[in-house]
């Protein structure tokens, strides 16, 4: 196809998005977790599990002709369990309430007439995600859940498994009796495709990107119409000097290394001066024998001496997300030092203090920048489920809109509604 | 100056700004109340008056000379007047609940700690305005009740006025002891400087663009950060066979007439076919003794004849916003067709239906998109003050992170603290 072709493709795709996602916004929630149940039971569907799964054997084989990496690989590959996995995910979405239709105030005017504010729909969400196919169900069916109309723009390497996750969803979306174009996959990954999506503002009221920083930096670089990022977790832990020691280092490990490749792990360990030679020397030794590298500043370094292996901690080593079983530390002089050390150098996802100090404390949950904060609690609960949300899109970086874990609220805008008897102003 | 210096110019205001931000996130309400009744006692002072109304005497005369329409001199000109209801708005903010620090949920998580979602400043606020320069004190002081740090971009030609008016914004933060850097403005009105406000995504949280439709589109296209568009209003009237007819011509004749230059004043009447002969011709008598210009299209015309003067309505009339005394007239079948009717014309800001059907009138609220929908009532009461927020810094036509008349409580995100005694995951 040409690029004109394509943008008119895309155009038309969007175009149709905006209009469905009128109707959308007037059903039912029976409506809607008819479509949802009946996405879950095709994807209980031996024979029609086994089609995704031929597809997604074709895009497995290409993906390591291709020379993808071992990880890429898995995290491409569907198997009966993971999509029954998926079918379980769908039913609980069903379950959730109904956030469209919610009042959020209601007061009345002085001339008498009523005024609510009603949640409803954002209208059209653009989807740009890599290459896990289980997105492909998961966004569609919290769009979906949340009245929205959905347009999906997956990898390259997915692209046989989202087509036929595609096609089961339309057929559920038919059998419920919900307009087709509800949920919409753009059916080339061609650049020109992503390009055109990027810039139908008048279409397209949002954009999600799922993926990798450099693909959440171009989408909000170049996109026209609001994106809700979801950039990547740089999180500390604070263990101040007023801190229970054994508490301190349970937070610490549970935060490094309960799950190291997860956006809320922890990837610096902030340490005061007058800690070194006590708690840290003891912690540290903690994280070693839990298979932590440990990379420390110059006063933390001299505080190990050779008791330990380490390495010297760079100023990269401060700025890096390692999802890994590495861990950095700073030694500050303070609260002070600690929460701008943090505003400089976190992500503003989650940021934990250790203290028994209540003033301190206060001081480093108001002061500290970020989506989530944390005081004698693991960074490890930054989560839509552990938040109570029931499901979430992704975890907000961004301070508008949404912030923090995203579940269906976090998908609906919301309208004002008066009714009246003939006011005038 | 060249444009790398004014780059780095700029550069330098905004990480002052994100700076300065944290700081005036740990504020109490007092500390910015008191800033904000310096301000307004200096724009209460006859001496420091004079000196703004000399710089604005500056500006006038350039502007006149430049040729500027009168009506872009009367948006640019202060008088003691306008200043003194600048001082009154002030006092008012100052008055207002502070939305910071508000507790908007809090639940008890499984393990025993509290988490609360607690409203905090979004923190680097950008403005950029045109020709009102009453737009700096209003903007300033909205944001900085709210927490936020405020970088102002003004037009040229209100450019010695806005300076006047930051010195004494400056003053009154030095006085209440405030960090200067809370509000600043850009001090040179090069495009250059406007091209790297909008790139500084590192440091400003958020633009609010303040203008005509030529300059929100250009930012909204340009800045990498969100952006909170207030477009125009091009608000619908809908005058349902069922009716009352005299409410439906008073709520037409006051969406119109009452301001017609504002952007919830009616420019489009949407009137059922089978009230043609009967309240339509009766309301376009009363249009017409009001001196509203009537754009007609044709089943209206053949309906009115030879007894009123009107012109015919072109395609072009039902996407205008007149901001005049001129009402184009579109004939639909019923609600069907006046709801796709508004969601392809509208710009979803205010849209009204007049009815004594329930089923109709629910029809029309849920199936319009627009930031208010209103049942037997004027679109004219789309506004801060009327909504109750108390003041307003716009009307956002977006709706990802607020819709409609946006308060100070618009102007905050908010973060998760969750305080424990040890949880971990």
């Amino acid at each position: 196809m040409s690029e004109t072709d394509i943008t008119s493709l895309v155009t038309g795709i969007a175009q149709r998005a905006l209009e469905t996602s009128r109707q959308l916004a007037t059903l039912g929630t029976e409506d809607k977790n008819r479509a949802l149940r009946a996405i879950a039971d095709r994807l209980e569907d031996p024979a029609l599990t086994k089609t995704v799964l031929n597809a997604n054997q074709k895009d497995l084989d290409a993906g390591i002709a291709a020379g993808l990496s071992d990880a890429m690989v898995d995290r491409l590959r569907l198997t009966p369990d993971r999509m029954l996995g998926m079918a379980q995910g769908v039913r609980e979405v069903a379950g959730l309430p109904d956030p469209v239709g919610t009042c959020l105030e209601e007061t009345t005017h002085r001339t008498g007439f009523i005024l609510r504010k009603i949640r409803v729909p954002i209208g059209v969400i653009g989807i740009i995600y890599e290459s896990r196919p289980n997105v492909t169900i998961d966004c569609a069916v919290l769009c979906l859940k949340s009245g929205n109309a959905t347009i999906l723009r997956g990898g390259k390497e997915a692209f046989n498994t989202n087509s036929a996750l595609m096609g089961l969803i339309q057929d559920a979306l038919a059998e419920a009796g919900l307009p087709p174009d509800a949920v919409q996959l753009i059916p080339t990954t061609d650049r020109a495709a992503m390009e055109a999506l990027l810039q139908a503002d008048q279409y397209v009221h949002c954009l999600i990107p799922r993926g990798g920083e450099g693909l959440i930096r171009m989408v909000s670089e170049k996109a026209r119409m609001p994106v809700i990022k979801h950039y990547k977790g740089l999180c500390h832990v604070y263990v101040h000097e007023d801190a229970d020691p054994s508490m301190a280092t349970d937070i610490l490990l549970n935060a490094k290394c309960q799950r190291p490749g997860v956006c809320n792990a922890a990837e610096t360990l902030l340490v005061d001066t007058t800690l070194l030679e006590t708690w840290f020397e003891e912690a540290a030794r903690a994280l070693h024998e839990h298979g932590v590298e440990l990379r420390l500043d110059s006063p933390a370094a001299t505080a190990i001496g050779d008791t330990l292996p380490w390495h010297p901690a760079t100023n990269e080593d401060f700025d890096t997300e390692y999802l890994d079983k590495i861990l950095s530390v700073k030694t500050v002089s303070g609260p002070k030092e600690a929460i701008d050390f943090i505003n400089a150098h976190g992500s503003g996802h989650s940021e934990a203090i250790v203290t028994r100090d209540d003033a301190v404390a206060h001081a480093f949950l108001n002061g500290v920048d970020a989506a989530a904060v944390y005081w004698n609690v693991s960074t490890r609960f930054t989560d839509g489920y552990e938040f109570g949300l029931g499901a979430e899109i992704g975890i907000s970086t961004d301070k508008l809109h949404a912030r923090g874990p995203m579940g269906l609220n976090e998908l609906t805008s919301y309208k004002f509604v008066a009714t009246g008897t003939g006011q005038i102003r």
